[in-house]
């Protein structure tokens, strides 16, 4: 695609030549002169000077005059209200856009008598299994090897990954991706002890349900309900290898980086943001607003909006206090 | 169901009409006006003045009057001796039984010749692979999509969920319960430097041995002994994403919560209750009746019961002194 | 097999009789009469004296009288200059050798029809999928149920375990080990949130590539990169559970044990020894030759090699020192 017309498409304003071919999108290091890059970020004007790329989107504040190239060589620049977009608009046009799985219902699929799957658009791939009065949307992808149980319901447009696991009775909205080896729906981890020290197992009779626009990554676990829902809400984005226990709910909004666990019956409140690794105890509430830094472990209910850190989490002003404080008494010591 | 139904069924002793039906079992909360719920813990009972549910399992200890309806309706109770184990009853009586798998071999399943399937109500699900001189006993269910590979043994009443791995030689015993996404006998992290930097791999030859009763949540991972076995004992209750290194041992009865972890060759006492995302190192002992909080690290072995806890794990009083004498400091600065 | 013929193989020298029969090889602790075993760290000389082993492979430097057994048994012993290079051989040796995979391709297996697969003793299970222009190498072992999509390369003498998934266009080179439940390739975790407090999903376009002699534990995620690539360099070992974010890059010959998680953009140098549990942020580096302890966490990059310790990662001697204070104040109020 021309240089121009690439302008052209993200709206920009275009300095230099229109004339070069784009094929691709690279990074600022490592592009090529047949690619096109982007400066979002002021941290990455210092490559500016040295690359390689056939051209740059830019912030219209941006000054090349700055970074004048040792080489003398005058880059076209494309410049708009906010690159980083621009970047995400282009990806979207450039990219080959890669069928994952072909519309229709693959011959190796084990689909029940009794599954209802809409006619309008359905992928279903190889070897995957839909079980009794599974209800299956409008435009789902659901790709290779993945099984879906009794009873469950798929909204439209909803696209899961190979190898999932969606057990009885799970209630997935529209719109909703799901990304391979996640199992919804495992039953939670309920046990009463007997007087002989042995364990004996709490039914687990509740569901899942996954409001629309949810994200959940790779190798996630979602236990159902003792008895009710467990509850994404809609809007809910996670990371990978993210456990989340019977009865949890999590509000509109909240996004949720990798590892992290969330105990038994404890609800998260709307626009949340969890940091990677982070534990939260069971039986506790986190209000609306929060963000968790990375690797805290939360034991008690947070009720007040704010940054919260530490090993026991703590507001992060006094996690910051705390430390310096440790730092002070070690240099007395010197 | 009618109330005096349920009433009889789990033993206890009706106050109010017994007339109504009773279709489901809901939370104090959030129950409507045909299903009945329970107080076990008086946290509870506070709720019990504006719950809409048909009818309330309480305490033979419990005083309505106490808690007086501001809408004057009387709701009928039952009381019984512990209202958690009478939930538990009712909950296994109410609940429709779901039939997760069709008793025979799906004919999509691959069965290995070799392989001695028990002729006794035995379930095997679509496009499950059963390999050479595996054993599978009797009323063992597997459902669809998972793999035990060559000579591995399932013994009876076995339940493994979709999407499971159990690797060649490892032996099930009777009662387990697998969930989806868990791996059993994959290669212990076995790796010898060599001089050069690179690493030459150390043969995992060993097994894995799950005696009976134990449980198993979704996306664990429980690694082969690089020699002898691995040995989860009878009874022992594993939460979900849980990692179980090569040659450890885990004792009777033993609860382990979400995300924890423990290195090679450890080995863990009977009843120990292990907290989540608990990390314990390699080659160490934990003596019986340990008890780790969620999020503590344990680098040496415990000879003593008790209650440990902290980013290095200590016992707990020391733990908690240790932070009051934080806290004191913090003050003292103000 | 004789012992003696075992003390030629490993090159041993043989003190006592050579003519019993080695089945096995055991550990010191519960080895049998026909059973081999081995002492390569001393704090096993300990269980010497008491072994039912048949014969232990020794260290030239070690002095059986130093240890002479109760029951006056004088045991065959082979003399090497590295008893645990000697084991690791005997290992090999011995074991049987489990045919994992039969050479060919499964009938149940769906194969693209553009796939290139090599007809050079490639071995493909049960239930498997390999997608569109995916190429296969010669002697790839694919285990049954692991599905491969569009594009994919997978190298020479690659062993991919059941339940597997490798995204569309990852790159796998020689002899890479995949252990089930891995997922490679899944989107990273891209999202930029909207005024309205909603997110836009990030097209994640860039791929995943996994160089040769690298090993994937069971579970572990591995994202592809927003644009350009997630690398893995050759001769890194992976344990289970790992978690690894988008356009990371991860040194030739680091090893990373279970659990441990890497944020979006990281990159970690070479030789590196990552424990369990570790948590690292992203866009940070991480130079050579560092060590980071078990549960260790962190926030900025590291220029220098050495050991890293600690809930807020610093130079182990610092971590070391601040306990040492911590416990001296403790000591103080008691």
């Amino acid at each position: 695609m021309k240089l121009s017309e690439v302008a052209k498409l993200i709206g920009g304003e275009l300095t230099g030549s229109g004339e070069i071919d784009i094929i691709n999108i690279g990074k600022i290091e490592s592009a090529l002169g047949n690619e096109i890059t982007f400066i979002a970020n002021p941290v990455y004007e210092k490559y500016f000077n040295g690359t390689a790329a056939g051209a740059v989107i830019v912030s219209k504040r941006f000054n090349p005059e700055r970074y004048e190239r040792l080489d003398g060589k005058k880059i076209p620049l494309i410049r708009v209200e906010d690159p980083y977009l621009a970047f995400l608009e282009l990806l979207d046009i450039l990219s080959p856009k890669t069928e994952l799985q072909k519309i229709g219902i693959h011959e190796t699929a084990v689909i029940d008598d009794t599954a209802e799957i809409s006619d309008e658009d359905v992928r279903i791939g190889a070897h995957s299994f839909i079980g009794a009065k599974v209800k299956v949307g409008k435009r789902v992808s659901i790709l290779p090897n993945t099984v879906i149980l009794a009873g469950s319901e798929i909204g439209d447009d909803v696209l899961i990954y190979p190898n999932v696991t969606i057990n009885a009775g799970t209630v997935i909205c529209r719109k909703v991706i799901i990304h391979s080896g996640t199992v919804i729906g495992s039953d939670g981890f309920g046990q009463a002890r007997n007087p002989d020290g042995t364990f004996q197992k709490i039914p687990q009779k509740g569901i899942v349900v996954i409001e629309e626009d949810v994200e959940i990554g790779s190798n996630c676990s979602i236990d159902r309900a003792t008895i009710g829902k467990t509850i994404i809400h809609k809007g809910v984005k996670l990371d990978n290898q993210i456990q989340i226990a019977h009865n949890v709910e999590i509000g509109e909004n909240t996004v949720i980086a990798a590892q992290s666990g969330i105990a038994g019956s404890t609800r998260i409140g709307k626009n949340c943001m969890i940091g990677g690794k982070v534990g939260i105890v069971g039986h506790i509430e986190i209000c609306d607003n929060v963000i968790l830094t990375a690797a805290s472990n939360v034991s008690k209910s947070i009720t007040k909006p704010g940054i919260y850190s530490g090993y026991r989490a703590q507001p992060q002003m006094m996690e910051l206090r705390q430390e310096a404080l440790m730092r002070n008494m070690m240099k007395k010591k010197e």
